[in-house]
């Protein structure tokens, strides 16, 4: 194989790219026209949490079952090749299809509101006050069964046509991360109150 | 206006986010399926450029006018509130709604994948070797014009409710930004080429 992209589709790879992604775009159509939004996701084994505005909206707008699309993307580095044709990305990318289910349930609610603060910083949920019942009644959770389901990578250095490797054009991998700054506390912060130990210092990535 | 999040629609403020993203999502529809993929696009004055496989997978799946929604994000931080339900993300992001063109001139075709790669890295297309006819030609490449285009912002502290602010736990934003770790040659890189001035220290932002 000469490409270094190509679909990978076991369940492992889907899981650790969807719970390392902090966001993920859903698509949706109403009337014909796609709508992508981003949002924030969760993952509880083989479902997929959407919760708040993106569920409120399509709720709103969708009868009956809630066609999407939900795409996480991992961007990892910039594919510097020698020709402007073979620059690219490295990436790892999961795409999911699916009907999403309205969640009603409390407990169910409850458990992915949950799932979404531990996605965006473990043990957060046992910090942070949890969430009343009339907040849950006012949150929209949609639930997508992780089933069709498939994964992209794409890694190593650029592929470049064999007469272009002559060429003295410097050629390489920039390998791109998330950081995360110094925390910013909020000004109203009462005076005291230690920085979490998982803010400093912070990793997406184990 | 409690909630710092909303709706912005100058011009300034969407074309700045769409040229420091380095790619964008791009969805579309199939008899009615949504579909979201992510690929790099490129901004020329009020046009958006797309090209490659997901031009590509486009033209060949949808009949005349590729009805599409172009969004892009940008992640700013972690807003993590006192309590769960506030939790949020500071971010900014843009969607664009319409109908894509396919591009067929040579000479905009040729504009469009250098302003590719000048997007992915500003001065690169003056070291790597331009596209040959027979690349561009290779390359599917469409135009979607930058006029149903909406952004959002959030941006400062998390929000809680009024009663949350005595709780004794932390509260605060944790800002996050792409940042690049040290170039890496090709393996098959000559001896000698030095690593471009563009990349030690990398930043997207200016």
């Amino acid at each position: 194989m000469r490409r270094k992209e190509r679909g990978r589709y076991d369940r492992d790879t889907i899981n650790a790219i969807l719970d390392e992604a902090l966001y993920c775009h859903v698509g949706f159509s109403v009337d014909g026209q796609p709508f992508v939004q981003p949002t924030i996701h969760a993952r509880i084994g083989e479902q997929l949490y959407l919760h708040g505005a993106i569920a409120n909206r399509m709720l709103k707008t969708l009868a009956g079952g809630v066609h999407v699309c939900v795409s996480v993307t991992l961007l990892d580095g910039l594919v510097l090749a020698r020709s402007a044709f073979h620059h690219s990305m490295n990436y790892r990318s999961v795409m999911i299809l699916g009907v999403a289910r309205e969640v009603t349930a409390l407990e169910e609610k409850r458990r992915a509101m949950t799932a979404v603060v531990e996605h965006v910083l473990a043990g957060r949920s046992a910090v942070a006050r949890a969430p009343h019942v009339p907040e849950l009644n006012a949150t929209s959770v949609l639930a997508l069964p992780i089933t069709e389901a498939s994964a992209k990578v794409r890694s190593g250095p650029p592929l470049d046509d064999e007469a272009d490797y002559a060429l003295s054009c410097w050629a390489g991998v920039l390998p791109l991360q998330i950081a995360a700054l110094a925390p910013e506390p909020d000004p109203r912060l009462a005076p005291g109150i230690a920085v979490p130990r998982a803010l400093s210092p912070w990793a997406r990535r184990g």
